[in-house]
């Protein structure tokens, strides 16, 4: 808990509840009859409306991307380390807006939330969404606040996947696309590991089919499973090394099945304070979303055509410890931009924390993520005065 | 089912089972008072008892390493690519031992056979073996097989590590150590994969703390999740991406929990039929044998001051997908070999199957493999006349 906020971080902030009542209609062939979408925002909305940045949330995020909600948080946002004043996403310069997206268990409306039709919590009825999904509920909020183009779309892992689409399905809403540490689709392996999560989440006692709600219970045995081995892909090889190596909690073995290993310790940490604060069911479609995004796919398996359309300036990053999105992954997105002339601007950035590292305020990362967003300001238009 | 047994293979091999009545005192400080091994044995024993061959199981192994037991199986042993008249390990030539490990679920002692002291299953009582106590109780075997040296002690994955276990602490009863796709002690991340599948057993209501065998039940849901990471730590990301890629099983989404991509119908295929051949209180100590596995620990971490005193000559292979048990890992223990000015040839054979491919007959690798069998069967010493 700090006693004083950080110099450099955006301060106390306050979630904002939007609702809809246009119905949307979902890929997956149901309607949203009306929905709520909870967002926050960071620094001033120019008067041109045009200094504004989406920021997309990856699997287990949420709104709450920077600042803190009150003095007592022991944590700020999941992306502090990016976003505040003088960051690479300077918030003196730009609007930024965070939302939890549709199926999330913060706020917006997901399967912790009421169906209105129903009165009861939507639980396993709340309908699977997509990407494609997402970036639709996206604009509409945008169209709620009055931007009509973003100066970037901003998201890693899952949240770049949702730039993708942005720069997809509205290309004129958005002047620069920032992907990071993603991937144009998953491989067998990544479905792979989200099978092995559903199947924990799924043959829980506690999960009821999903209605576990009504039972005053939460599959806790299957969200830890899913969150250590969540973990272990986040985590690269190596940086598991450098951080745990084969060090033993009390320096000698046990013969027992008690942690022994500080790697066990971290692991169940980590399984066990998750429990507290995600839902099985989110959980559950958000592994889907990720299954499910496959850009090219109707392109018969041909990203260039896919992104064929896009006008936003791109850029790409990739940290090279990551396996869960490999460099691989996103030079697949590189190659396919330049395939189509798109202007990309790419950074394979030396890293040895995994997947993980899209969050961390690595220097060389932040700089080179700064200095495009210098970018990305300066692109902003003038501000004509009448 | 073969109808006719093809001719490369030893054909219908029988096991045997070794009763031992002297107590084995294990590393974790108990005793075994009693114990039964089950064996088998394929080609012929010379008369100096100088050709026997050791080979020692992985995770999920048992003594079936080659062969059929009846006329009606299905599948031969578990390395019958490697096994029988011709190959690699030349049944025409060596005679062969393969065992069921102590603390095993097919045969051999362990927790699914009855306890002699209290007339019950053995379950979670039965104690936690190392793999410094199964080169024990494989030395007892040999004793019993009147098998003063081996002609090799070979194993893959855990197998390599028991033949480690062996040059390190019977350096004169083996003549040759051939350790595949294996390493010197487990890294973090692997130690986080095994704790990952015993939080997923543990953790199941049919567990009952490893009593479910008085419970008329397995815990098939955490067995299956055990198996079903266990195959994406064994395959490749490339090895699943040619095998699967991402290809639905009915050629379109569904948006629904029932198997979409063909990988999923994989792998739930392979975790419910491991549930039906497999024993979680064998599989928790089996992830305990590899995590404790280190024979450099007693030497400040010094590999090469562990195997300074093997006297066996090595031949070490690893696999340039494997990414469980990386060629790196490999590339360790020949170093430490190199530095004690040991004699060992390495093998670093490209291939797709990532740690899988030790099983499989990859045609460089059977090569490789087969001439180095040819080395170790020059080096039997010639038979004696009296």
């Amino acid at each position: 808990m700090p006693d004083i906020l950080p110099a450099d971080s955006i301060g106390l902030v306050t979630p904002q509840v939007a609702h809809f009542e246009q119905p949307l209609r979902l890929d997956c062939g149901r309607e949203l009859g009306e929905y709520d979408l909870v967002y926050e925002t960071y620094g001033e909305l120019n008067s041109a409306r045009s200094n504004a940045i989406l920021i997309c949330h990856a699997l287990s995020g949420d709104a709450h991307a920077a600042g803190y909600h009150s003095m007592k948080d022991k944590k700020p946002g999941w992306w502090e380390s990016a976003i505040g004043p003088g960051k690479p996403i300077d918030t003196n310069r730009f609007h930024v807006v965070c939302l939890n997206n549709l199926g999330g268990c913060k706020g917006s409306s997901g399967p912790n939330t009421v169906n209105p039709q129903s009165g009861k919590p939507w639980g396993p009825e709340f309908p699977i969404v997509t990407v494609r999904d997402w970036a639709e509920s996206q604009a509409r909020l945008a169209d709620r606040l009055g931007i009509d183009q973003w100066a970037a779309v901003i998201g890693g892992s899952l949240g770049g996947m949702q730039v993708l689409q942005w720069a997809i399905d509205y290309p004129k809403r958005l002047r620069h696309a920032v992907v990071i540490a993603a991937a144009p689709n998953l491989t067998a392996q990544n479905i792979a590991f989200n099978e092995v999560v559903r199947q924990a989440l799924r043959s829980d006692p506690d999960f009821h089919n999903g209605h576990y709600y009504e039972h005053g219970v939460v599959p806790s045995g299957g969200l830890k499973i899913a969150r250590m081995l969540g973990h272990i892909t986040y985590l690269s090889d190596d940086a598991m090394r450098a951080k745990f190596g084969r060090e033993l909690r009390e320096g000698k073995i046990n013969f027992g099945f008690d942690v022994e290993f500080q790697v066990e310790s971290y692991l169940r940490y980590q399984g066990e304070s998750f429990v507290e604060r995600f839902d099985a069911n989110t959980y559950l479609l958000m592994t889907k979303a990720l299954d499910y995004f496959d850009p090219a796919a109707a392109h018969g398996g041909n990203l260039s055509a896919a992104l064929a359309g896009v006008e936003a300036k791109f850029f790409v990053a990739s940290f090279t410890s990551d396996w869960r999105f490999s460099p691989t992954r996103s030079r697949e997105i590189v190659k396919a931009l330049l395939d189509g002339d798109k202007t990309v601007c790419y950074a394979e950035i030396e890293a040895d924390h995994g997947h993980d590292a899209f969050l961390i305020p690595i220097p060389h990362y932040m700089d080179v993520f700064g200095s495009y967003m210098k970018q990305v300001y300066a692109d902003i238009p003038p501000e004509v005065t009448v």
